[in-house]
């Protein structure tokens, strides 16, 4: 059987791994959520060779979720930032967070995130924006536009 | 520099990455989440090798996110479904599928989901769980236990 492509495939979740699938993508979309912008820290902070960082930054760079920045002419150097469609994944790394803080084995959660104004801790939960109803309280159907099948979680 | 195992790092994200971080190993937890179980459709929905498929059912079922369950005894037939924690997986699945609806240039979303008992269409929005605020209004830090050093977004 001929392996598809994920990005041939008409679903949004595979479309989505077809660009930031590979692990080190969303690591480094992690770290330029958490503030850190410049390649030299980022490198360190993953352990990661050059050439990996290198090629995952042009990836999101030709995607448009990551654009470079100049920070300082001479010698050229560059910070990358999270444009908005790459912001737009943060609640993707929050719920990996959350799924490692409970499943991975992980003993203290080693990173909780604040409300930055207040200092707040936030528990990020998912929710039906028109009700507030938690989706883990509901059974939920993903219906295929272009199957008939309906299909039940 | 000597490459770091995903597992070793103490983030939650990227030991969770560490264990599904393969995008096939979420596309099959995808699939059981949207109700198929059994091998041969997960097969020829995701149009994946067997053994590659094999071996992403073994992952998920050592890391206790998915379990086997006999339902032919002879010749003997096994379904796969999703345990607490493969279930728990289900927000990361549903932002992914949203930020792929947005940002991967699909034209219509091929899945929307629905509450089963009524039909009405969800839609997901991660917000903070004590006061109901989208994260995506807020500023938010990222505090590091084992680190001074307090990041934002």
């Amino acid at each position: 059987m001929k392996r598809k492509s994920y990005a041939d495939m008409n679903c949004a979740v595979a479309r989505t791994l077809d660009i930031v699938g590979d692990p080190w993508t969303l690591l480094v979309v992690r770290d330029m959520l958490w503030g850190y912008h410049r390649f030299g820290e980022i490198q360190e902070r993953l352990g990661i060779a050059r050439n990996t960082l290198a090629d995952r930054l042009l990836v999101l760079v030709e995607n448009g979720l990551v654009h470079r920045e100049t920070y300082q002419d001479n010698p050229p150097r560059f910070e990358y930032h999270l444009t908005t469609s790459g912001r737009a994944l943060a609640p993707v790394i929050f719920t990996l967070m959350q799924w490692g803080d409970e499943w991975s084995g992980i003993e203290v959660p080693p990173v909780h995130l604040v409300e930055a104004k207040t200092g707040r801790t936030l528990s990020p939960i998912l929710v039906d924006e028109q009700t507030g109803t938690p989706l883990q309280d509901l059974t939920i159907r993903a219906i295929h536009v272009d199957d008939p099948r309906t299909d039940s979680k």
